[in-house]
């Protein structure tokens, strides 16, 4: 940030008094212009055994298989941007079962949230950012295409709960830059 | 948003191409300037059966109890902004145990997660954004004076689920205004 959104003036980084980060300042108005991260929202959406993934037609990562999840908008719940997510990249209704991953990645100011869910009726489909959406048994799940590791960290951890159909939720970080 | 973070200039809210919701969009350098939901930290911090509050010294709220908690900051993670907010607020050092509430509150924009935690050394104080901090046994809570719906309701629950000793995770939204 370069300019005030609030005066247009220049803004300045330094910590302001009684803090102890450096933020963006405007050098006129003062107005102290905070950033904080961002929540990405998705679903490990199963049907009949198979999860759908989605073929990434966005960079980054074009081509690449992911989870239907994307940021989420002010304004809604962390489910509803799931499901929301889930019928813009997949076409797909889900219904929501739970929380079930939340890892933070705290080099890219981001904190991941996976929830379970189930397709409505089994239809699906590739909004505009997927290139193709395809179900997916555990055995057929394209490994080395995953698009981020999150998306790949989420899904090793699903098919080892499903072991014991048990699926507890797990909090943890990736700290590793982008590398799958 | 008036004026773009990158170039100075006006900002008009209009629908990007591509796009379904309205966003500030520099008139001059096209910059499109998303906001999201920010994310607000904390723990419920537990000594010999009793909860650690703090009197806030801050607006919104003054005066009120609430639970150590804060916006997470960019570069670190959920359970170490939970971690950071309870030292800088109650000057408590905690373990934390697991996130326990998960609170959207649309209206706002912004996620509540609130994790169990146990002090480490039974040892707290006040920080610069707390009158005071008390450990209060269930029968004390001061249920009239909780700062926000978040962290009554998330009180509430872990009374509640303490009579069983188990503590799930608890996924909820809160759309009414502030009001306790």
């Amino acid at each position: 940030m370069k300019y005030c959104g609030e005066c247009g003036n220049p803004v300045e980084q330094r910590v302001p008094q009684g803090d102890n980060r450096t933020r963006d300042i405007c050098t006129v108005c003062e107005v102290i212009h905070y950033t904080n991260p961002r929540i990405v929202a998705g679903t490990i959406p199963v049907w009949k055994n198979q999860v759908l993934l989605c073929r990434r037609a966005i960079e980054p990562r074009y081509g690449y298989w992911t989870l239907p999840a994307g940021f989420m908008e002010n304004a809604e719940s962390t489910t509803e941007a799931a499901i929301r997510e889930t019928w813009e990249e997949a076409m797909a209704r889900v219904s929501v079962q739970g929380l079930y991953t939340m890892i933070s990645v705290p080099h890219i100011d981001q904190v991941h949230l996976f929830f379970r869910a189930v397709l409505v009726d089994g239809t699906f489909g590739a909004g505009p950012e997927s290139l193709e959406t395809r179900l997916f048994t555990e055995a057929d799940i394209p490994w080395d295409e995953i698009s981020f590791p999150t998306v790949k960290r989420t899904l090793e951890l699903y098919f080892e709960d499903r072991k014991q159909a048990d699926y507890p939720l797990h909090v943890s970080d990736i700290r590793r830059p982008l590398k799958t």
